[in-house]
């Protein structure tokens, strides 16, 4: 922004570097910095540091976790014979903040995108074969309702059939809280093609 | 988020108590700073650092800087007996940006609000006076185009007539780019009053 002082011309440069953060806001956000604690300065500093220090990819899961198997994969309360993949780690998040789900995740790190050259062997794949034949019952196919995350459903599905257990997906209809006459005919169409019986 | 890792929900925590940044935003900053470098992520802590450690206000205009007085107030190629009076520090940025204005500043630290409990005492005016009073032809008055804004500029403008300097005050009136059709009435009223002839 040219300032007079390149320490802050600095953090509005870093700011600007993250995702969604325009040269507007990242000079908000270090004006707020400035007005903050020195000790509250020094903590996010540290906190930082510290993800990038404790954060790992859990070896079995891949998902974020501190402690390799993470939690979720060594807990005695879940059920171990079902497997829910997901594309990253967020959706992980968002999964268990419904409390609903109780068997373990798979994080496969993105999905098939021949567009931007992601192909299956950039994703946790095979682990996830490897996983399957052992003793699992379910597969959960929890893609984004989207292309790709379609062709990525496929594509396991496909992979995943003939070793013998049973492959589901979650649903795709309409979203609670929204209005039949505003969904679009794609998601009409899921919602029909998917209904249950009462 | 109550995810696996205690460091990434701190640092989620941390992000959303900035302005203007929700649960979502700070996690999807988190993950982003998982992904970046090592390198990179001790830089932005440094940054973050150095900017409480560095930047200070200048004695003088009360702006940020490094060195104190600051940059523009020891420049040899300002104007020194024009002094603008902005609100705030990043008010001297947008005016700087012009590269029109040729003058000093004096930022206030904010603006008169009963409301918010902000008199005289808690604003830089005395640091002003003081100023004024010491060979300054004339002082533009730059606050922001608002009850508050135009309350301190009034009361500025009442304390500085009587040391028999030139007292101005920045144009209100048509934002370049927009229709006359579509401003308020309050706008289209100061564009009238302040009209120039041609």
């Amino acid at each position: 922004m040219l300032s007079t002082s390149p320490s802050l011309d600095a953090l509005v440069a870093r700011f600007s570097r993250l995702p969604g953060i325009g040269r507007k806001t990242a000079q908000r956000l270090a004006l707020h910095i400035l007005k903050l604690g020195t000790e509250e300065v020094r903590a996010m500093a540290q906190a930082l540091l510290d993800v990038k220090e404790n954060v790992r990819e859990c070896s079995i899961c891949r998902n974020i976790t501190e402690e390799d198997p993470c939690a979720i994969c060594t807990s005695p309360k879940r059920e171990r014979r079902l497997i829910c993949v997901v594309e990253e780690s967020t959706d992980v998040l968002a999964i268990e903040r419904t409390n609903e789900y109780k068997g373990l995740y798979h994080v496969l790190g993105g999905r098939l995108s021949p567009l931007e050259g992601v192909g299956p062997d950039d994703l946790h794949i095979q682990s996830l074969l490897d996983r399957a034949a052992q003793g699992v019952e379910e597969i959960i196919l929890a893609m984004n309702p989207n292309v790709e995350g379609e062709a990525t459903t496929l594509y396991l599905a496909r992979l995943l059939k003939p070793l013998g257990l049973r492959v589901t997906r979650i649903a795709r209809g309409l979203p609670v809280g929204t209005d039949l006459e505003y969904a679009d005919n794609d998601t009409i169409s899921r919602a029909l093609e998917g209904r249950i019986a009462l």
